[in-house]
């Protein structure tokens, strides 16, 4: 469920230090249906035989009566699920996809893109560690009163020489897809921008980040496993556990200073 | 944004009242890239524009700096995008699908699917809202600890007679998913079991409760109006911000005594 990495941590008056942190595992799983595949889930790889009959019950794919035989292949990441009756209603127009851990939407991941798409972000601005965190704490004003009343996510993003621009959205990604539409829209450029999030940083949210160019993203929460390896492989600052006078840096700590 | 509804609020020692609560409005919008119906979204109704075209470019369907015509019929919820040049290699298998707020997975959504295979949950069972509130606080004790550290969702699932069984995941919608294939598996029966959920109640974990006939979804959170309006028609019961010695109860509270 955990993995080991060697990441720098920041503590105001104190400075950098190089520590071990145990970071949470994420991992795509590939569910065949009667031998159809059908969907990738991003997850942690726990229980894999009941994340994919759950997944297709509640998917209303099977009966949850049904006779039903699974399989798993751990290490390939692959569940096997035969039913003797699918309903076929649920399954049209379903294609071939893969859904992440995070808030819905991230049809194509990454490492199943071909790699031809992938763009390193080569952005050579550098943030102080103090304005990263002095942001973090305005946009947790903010977000707080959000989720306490609705139940709704916000997300704020802070372009060089910019007010921030925050967003909310009863779907958490959906407050990202916004702040980077409205970046779009504006024709804004994103060089030195940064992004602050309230929940755990995934695979999806650093893949989205890297699409549109954002070099720094900031959490109070952690990011998993995945999300760390894409970033370091994008070239992407993930900034975590961003709480008070102190927080994490996981990966291209060179903007950080 | 936001929606009324007359709920029933519950606090220990004063016994239940009714009350006016503002929830977070979920709605459909339906993404048409160059006439292509794509995808439909369940979010909060602002900044339709935004979220339209950041997922777009998220996705790696258009590209940012692209010329991009955009038009919104709210009221429909219908988004029509017009970009000159898209990346076909992103489209291919995308097929048209709907995603919910939730996390990830809810490929066909409740209101767009055929109405004849939706099932009501009609179980009679009857549940004390003390239980519900020391259970919330025992499932709050376990995932407070994995949240916090790992960045990892948990959900509980209490049946009849048995001990609560807990399931963890990156992915929150999988913690669910996890507990309700647990059951399948395990042929186990549903009737008078609640669900602890430790976020948001969206319209998808209300779809998946009911799929598999889990008549009490309970979170310390907020549900949304969408999750409200399918948990009214589907008889289940939702009590949100179950916090301590309090719960709000937003449909058929008739299991609630």
């Amino acid at each position: 469920m955990e993995k080991k990495y060697t990441i720098k941590k920041y503590t105001r008056g104190e400075g950098f230090s190089q520590v071990v942190d145990r970071v949470a595992v994420e991992r795509p799983l590939t569910i065949f249906l009667n031998s159809l595949e059908l969907i990738t889930l991003m997850c942690s790889p726990q229980h894999l035989d009941e994340l994919g009959i759950g997944y297709l019950v509640a998917e209303g794919l099977i009966k949850k009566n049904d006779n039903i035989r699974v399989s798993v292949e751990e290490s390939k990441g692959l569940l096997q699920v035969e039913a003797d009756e699918i309903n076929s209603a649920s399954l049209q127009g379903m294609g071939r996809r893969t859904i992440t851990t995070g808030c819905g939407k991230g049809a194509y991941f990454y490492h199943l893109n071909d790699r031809r798409q992938r763009t390193v972000v080569e952005d050579p601005s550098v943030v102080r560690m103090d304005e990263i965190l002095e942001g973090m704490k305005e946009f947790q004003k903010q977000s707080q009163v959000y989720r306490e009343t609705g139940g709704v996510h916000g997300a704020a993003l802070k372009l060089l020489g910019r007010d921030p621009i925050f967003r909310e959205d009863v779907g958490r990604h959906n407050a990202v897809d916004k702040l980077l539409g409205h970046c779009a829209l504006q024709k804004y450029k994103t060089e030195g921008a940064v992004l602050f999030l309230s929940g755990r940083i995934s695979s999806e949210i650093v893949i989205k980040g890297g699409r549109i160019g954002i070099p720094i993203l900031v959490s109070r929460s952690a990011p998993t496993s995945l999300a760390i390896d894409i970033a370091l492989d994008l070239g992407l600052t993930l900034v975590g556990f961003a709480r008070g006078r102190s927080a994490n840096i996981y990966s291209h700590g060179e903007r950080i200073e």
